[in-house]
């Protein structure tokens, strides 16, 4: 295996990934919101658990008082490892060994809370407390150390194995222990160690921990754990993995189960397991994935919906689910080498994980609804929000597993750029970026992109360094110019149509050469399948990869997004600053209309026309909305298309 | 005030109700289920309260060990004396005695529990347990005790004051002394304590119940209780009842609380109190209420939605929030003699505490969804269900408060059919039933009703008895005749036209003497407001008062309900058993379309056009669903109505 800073390190697959150390983002959308991740995220995450106790937790438990004292939720500790992973990441592309000696005195805290067999968990265990692994589907214990064991992986790959490395070795070692044959035979309700236990062994080269992995993976669905009242698709234990069709269930459980199950199938060769996550990944992404990539229908257990419910306004597309997502397309790129995994990934990044910081870093979105109907009112700075849901992008919640899944996917957003094989280099999300890496006998092989996207609509790629041979770069073709025109350039100055999917160039490069792909950026309607109950007549805008939405500070005189119809008739424009404007109209009721009427009403009867005025519509990117204030949004707006026609009268009453 | 079998008796009011004891259900849609409640219902509950534990509770609370041994939820008394709420008024038009051997003997099981200074709960204030009114937002204690005192009211009234009511009065005595001046100035998170002691002030005259009421009211919305993860509107403490402009929050705490209000409101003279829950229900009704009159959108908290979030296969709609929204109406039709109430009851009864019980009366609808995608599994006959939505009716839930509100709600549903006033007698709901009253100055009435409603047209009512005066016959003509017509016929063959609202006879009437009300009992569509976005593009169809549903048990080869467009230019027609036929199609992909693409594609690329082939679509009565095994079902039907026009292609990528 390649030495490499790589978050995700299969040992097989059809990719190659680079690391850390391979791939620089050096401008653009990404590099502000990375900027600010590195700059305010971590210290933003940091502050909070320190002020709401989580870390504190660790401090208490070390001293024999934490039975009394915890704070915040069972899973609490998770929050602490994941701002550790992120850390880490972090640490290893930057110069100064400021989040090094951070990093440390983080571990020297949490290190001494680790019991004499490797045990960590802060909530659990001790006397007072209940006892290990007495609550498997809520106590969310192995799902704490798989954070851990992901922090420790992070570390040793980005730094080398430090403290924090070391003491989540120990707890894996327990973990394996207490689990393995002939121990508790049961899984946790929140997967999560399984992929964590996978990158353990891929970064060890120990077999016992992918062992593990493979164990739990097998276990899950055999009912190992009880009933709930949300059903036991729940914790995704109503079937086995290899047989399920569809991913059911909480959505962040589902996607972590999966990306373990992918990492478990690729390191022991189970195609016949990867072809069960890859018709799952299938049928949950035609039947039951927003428009945005957001994945999530229900709020009651933060689950997805049966195929096709799909409600813009009760979208849950929780912020750790988009972040899940694309984790585990990562996964099954690397695995398959399809590019439809890179367009999910790419659509779910640009529209959810985007979407969930401010623009400062300091608040977030742990929902990311596609309608909400009510202005939201700003959180108080320093109170955890107690609702998930909210208006306005929060500082932290009580449940704050999102603003470290941000933080963690920014630090290694630069690796899921690009890829290589042993034919060469492919790039998959378009960013300014360098690239270097060698291919297969020692080809060097380096490359600078630049581009303005998403907005703009050209990826320019310069060969910087390229071996005496032949090789190929390819670059995906994002689905999303299906119905329009892509164009790749060579450096020969021959242009040629590309369809959606993988454009190569395979020849002899030069250094200076310049390739070229030109993307058709016009904004465009979406439609909905019309399975979609919950989007019948209503149509989307989308530019490039990114969604839009009307909000409501851009509509004159205080008016609300429920007033705006729009007409599919006519072609969306761009705008300025990058907002698109669609031909449409405010409605409101007709003067003198009461309004307190019941709302249903026989279609043989007339009603009331509202009064419609005509006006061009503002949409702006879905992902920067709510960060002028309080508004309502909308993604999906209804047409201006006339109802159906009247159907004739009923008989009146007959003559008794 | 008049002694009689009254489940309201209000001292003041536009229209005085009939009791238990004046109007009797002779045959028809509600004597059946009348009948099969008292008769399987009620022993039902029995058995199963004393299977999981419930009345044992009491048992294991006077014998010193429910601290340890105490069995289901914390408000688990309510449903034991809700069942004797409905065991006592059906006791009181019953000729034998068993029912008041059943209350006593379970009066005695439940006394020996009350504490000596008239607590009575079995999940608090006992060594071990936690100390009484320590958990006011979720412990439930008022709302027990209101049950209680409801129980007791019902025997007082019914049977005359015994063991269960002396039980309830010490119990209401201590809820004064422990929450009046001076005491705990909080209030209970689940509201019907209120409603509960008003009715006690009426029917033992004391002031003290209805002022600790009136405490209780103007307590709420002042944050007494603290904001938990679903806010300070889910126990309605987010606004004072009188600022208040629309239900929201958990829909049967709002409509518990909102009797709650219109009781104080009525025997407090608060003009501006009752005119705050009229305009509260006139939102609810317009913008928060489902076709089939069922509230409640959310399954999270089993709340209220923002306006116009109506999505039918998220439909909460409660069987208790439609009990209580029944109860709301009767409340303010006695109170204003509007019969638009009336209309809202109707609705509600017929599609939503219709819908609950199964034909046998022992398995129910916990949530009554307007859509139900997967075919649901039969529940196991002796365990009680975990989750409150199913798509079948289960026998019990772990959480069961609606069985028991179904049977009480049963119990009592002949007082909700007709009033008096001292000009004559009104009728609000139409059955095969006789009623006797005495009208101002000993003027006995008496009228017997012969209908098929709700399946035929026709209403005759035969006076039975009549003073030798003038008096006047009032009938609610339907709000779901707007647009069609109703007539009237007079004792002397006049017949005319009515308009929704009431229709009257002022006349001298003589015993023999026939009206007939004409309804127009057509099929007819119906069309949701615009702004429901849910619904947008589909129709439901109702006829008369019920709504109409699609069930894939009626569908030709295994098809589901999701397959089904309707024609809405066509007239549906009657079909066969009640069935309606309406024109429509069942559709499919087209042949070799592999189904797993993405679900949204741009307007200006062709989609593959399902294949549909045209059929009668048949119809059934909501209410009646689910009763033939399992099945899909959906009231909202899409139509057959062409989708938007493509819009013009975008421009292709320009040359480079």
């Amino acid at each position: 295996m390649r030495s490499s800073v790589l978050p995700v390190a299969p040992t097989r697959g059809r990719l190659r990934p680079l690391g850390l150390d391979e791939v620089r983002v050096t401008g653009g959308f990404w590099a502000r919101r990375r900027r600010t991740n590195a700059t305010a995220t971590l210290g933003h995450c940091h502050e909070w658990m320190e002020r709401v106790g989580w870390i504190g937790n660790f401090r208490a438990a070390a001293q024999g008082r934490v039975h009394r004292d915890r704070r915040g939720r069972e899973f609490a500790d998770s929050d602490v490892y994941k701002l550790l992973e992120a850390m880490a990441w972090e640490a290893g592309h930057s110069a100064d060994g400021g989040l090094d000696a951070l990093i440390d005195t983080l571990t020297a805290v949490i290190a001494p809370a680790q019991e004499p067999d490797g045990y960590l968990n802060t909530a659990f265990g001790r006397p007072g407390q209940q006892p290990r692994y007495s609550d498997l589907e809520w106590g969310h214990e192995l799902y704490c150390s798989g954070h851990l064991i992901q922090a420790g992986v992070a570390q040793t790959r980005a730094r080398g194995e430090g403290d924090l490395a070391k003491t989540a070795l120990r707890a894996a070692d327990h973990v394996c222990t207490a689990f393995g044959p002939g121990g508790i035979e049961r899984v946790c309700g929140h997967p999560e160690i399984e992929t964590a236990l996978v990158e353990l062994a891929r970064a060890t080269g120990e077999q016992r921990y992918l062992d593990q992995a493979s164990l739990f993976i097998g276990r899950r669905g055999q009912r190992t754990l009880a009933e709930t009242e949300f059903g036991h698709a729940y914790h995704q234990d109503d079937l086995p993995v290899r047989e399920a069709s569809v991913l059911r269930g909480h959505a962040v459980r589902a996607l972590y189960l999966a990306c373990g199950a992918v990492d478990v199938a690729v390191e022991t060769a189970d195609d016949d397991l990867l072809a069960a996550v890859v018709r799952q990944w299938e049928a949950t992404v035609a039947r039951r994935t927003h428009l945005t990539g957001g994945m999530g229908s229900h709020h009651r257990d933060e689950s997805f919906g049966d195929d096709f419910v799909l409600p813009p306004d009760r979208a849950y597309a929780e912020t750790c689910a988009a972040v899940a997502s694309v984790m585990l397309s990562w996964r099954l790129l690397l695995a398959t080498g399809e590019p439809r995994f890179a367009d999910l990934a790419e659509r779910t990044l640009f529209n959810v994980v985007a979407a969930s910081p401010s623009d400062d870093g300091r608040a977030f979105f742990y929902t990311n609804t596609l309608h909400r109907r009510r202005r939201g009112s700003a959180p108080p700075a320093h109170v955890q929000s107690p609702r998930a849901d909210s208006g306005l992008r929060a500082p932290w919640f009580a449940v704050s597993c999102c603003p470290t899944n941000v933080a963690r996917t920014l630090a290694v957003l630069p690796a899921y750029l690009a890829t290589a094989d042993d034919d060469g280099v492919q790039l998959h999300q378009y960013a300014d970026a360098e690239i270097a890496t060698t291919l297969t006998a020692g080809r060097a092989v380096a490359l600078s992109v630049r581009t303005d996207y998403p907005s703009g609509a050209s990826v320019t790629v310069r060969i910087d360094r390229s071996p005496p041979g032949p090789w190929t770069l390819s670059l995906r073709v994002p689905e999303w110019t299906r119905g329009a025109t892509a164009w790749l350039t060579g450096p020969d100055g021959a242009r040629r149509a590309v369809a959606p999917g993988t454009a190569t160039l395979a020849r002899l490069f030069r250094p200076g050469d310049l390739v070229r792909l030109d993307l058709p950026m016009a904004p465009r309607w979406i439609g909905p399948d019309p399975r979609i109950d919950a989007l019948r007549g209503a149509v989307a805008v989308q530019r490039g990869p990114l969604v839009y939405c009307a909000e409501s500070v851009d509509l004159p005189d205080g008016r609300e997004v429920d007033a705006v119809r729009v007409d599919p008739s006519a072609r969306p424009e761009d705008g300025p600053d990058g907002a698109v404007v669609a031909a449409g109209e405010l409605t409101r009721p007709p003067d003198g209309h009461a309004d307190d009427a019941w709302p249903y009403r026989p279609l043989d009867q007339d009603a009331p026309a509202p009064v419609a005025e005509r006006t061009g519509i503002v949409l702006v990117p879905y992902h920067s909305w709510a960060n002028r204030g309080p508004s309502t949004m909308r993604v999906w707006l209804p047409t201006t298309t006339a109802p159906p026609p009247p159907p004739p009268a009923p008989p009146s009453g007959k003559q008794p």
